[in-house]
């Protein structure tokens, strides 16, 4: 007999709460929210809690060949704001997996094509309300090739961003989208052109 | 006469898309969907758009003495899993500002205190639907200093993570939560322990 390993991973922790009933209270080709009623692991009940579906996301950290950032500039009403942003959308059911995605995305937002889309992390947008993941797709070697294909309520500017620029202004609020920045610090590690070694205290 | 240097900031961009119409399609006290008729700077009217109001958010990066981590796990309910977070709340009417909130949320999720808390930057959980804010407060020095006080609905342990280690198993998944991931790593890199500095390509 050997002592087994512990599993991977985090523990579990508790079983998940306990979903009493769950009703659609809003739903279109936009939106979809759902109001459980949920019991919690202290026996607590919950309603409503509410939940928002959506397609899963991609953001697309796309590099050129001068070490650019492939960004784009557009109107979020949202944020009532317009936002200097990475390219970005929705994965479709027919997409084989998000790197299809982040391909179509980047070719219809920027122009710009690679010769490789590489999937690195999967994350929530917001783990208490959002039942989608967020994936992020790296593309080095990002050059224009394409004419733009907006759709409708994409008011969208591209613009190239030295890396080395954009990582100096993100403390300042550079990219307002958090998620994004998220995605292109995780990204920029995983291609080794920062990294995250922990320095002393100054 | 001087030339006037431009003024600090992205260039604004066309005007802010008109506001037709605006109606609320859902509002309790834990949700509130707000549904425009819209008209884009290119002149199409997008109706329904959909957008979600929220107080403002607090994320508490809270580092120990012994540079660890203080976060919690919790079951999150949108992502369906138990998740490793930030200490993080929502700002209410009476704060003063994120910093009380912030010092408010550590010490009841966790029993942390700080001598200091300090407003680092403000970001969209999602510019294209959200209308609040997310801010990343910064707690250097914390301490165990009070029992927990979690909320009905909060299922939530404690856990002291060397900041070394969260780095190191970051681009792993450790935190989910993707708008965590850009507070914890803004923070760090305000605070001197990371540096963004862009390194050739391998």
């Amino acid at each position: 007999m050997s002592d087994s390993p512990p599993p991977p991973g985090p523990p579990l922790g508790p079983p998940l709460w306990e979903v009493l009933s769950s009703r659609t209270v809003l739903q279109d080709r936009w939106i979809h929210v759902t109001a459980d009623a949920v019991r919690d692991s202290k026996g607590n009940v919950l309603d409503p809690f509410y939940s928002l579906s959506y397609p899963d996301w991609v953001h697309v950290v796309a590099v050129t060949p001068a070490d650019e950032l492939v960004l784009v500039r557009q109107y979020r009403h949202g944020a009532q704001a317009w936002t200097l942003e990475l390219p970005a959308g929705a994965v479709d059911k027919a997409d084989a997996d998000p790197t299809v995605a982040a391909a179509r995305e980047l070719r219809e937002e920027t122009g710009y094509s690679a010769p490789e889309f590489r999937l690195l992390h999967s994350l929530s947008p917001n783990t208490a309300t959002h039942r989608n993941r967020a994936h992020t797709v790296l593309a080095l070697g990002a050059t224009l090739t394409h004419p733009t294909a907006h759709e409708v309520g994409e008011d969208i500017t591209v613009e190239l961003w030295p890396l080395a620029r954009v990582l100096a202004q993100l403390g300042a609020g550079l990219l307002p989208q958090a998620m994004h920045t998220a995605s292109l610090l995780l990204a920029l590690n995983a291609a080794g052109r920062i990294d995250f070694t922990l320095k002393d205290a100054p």
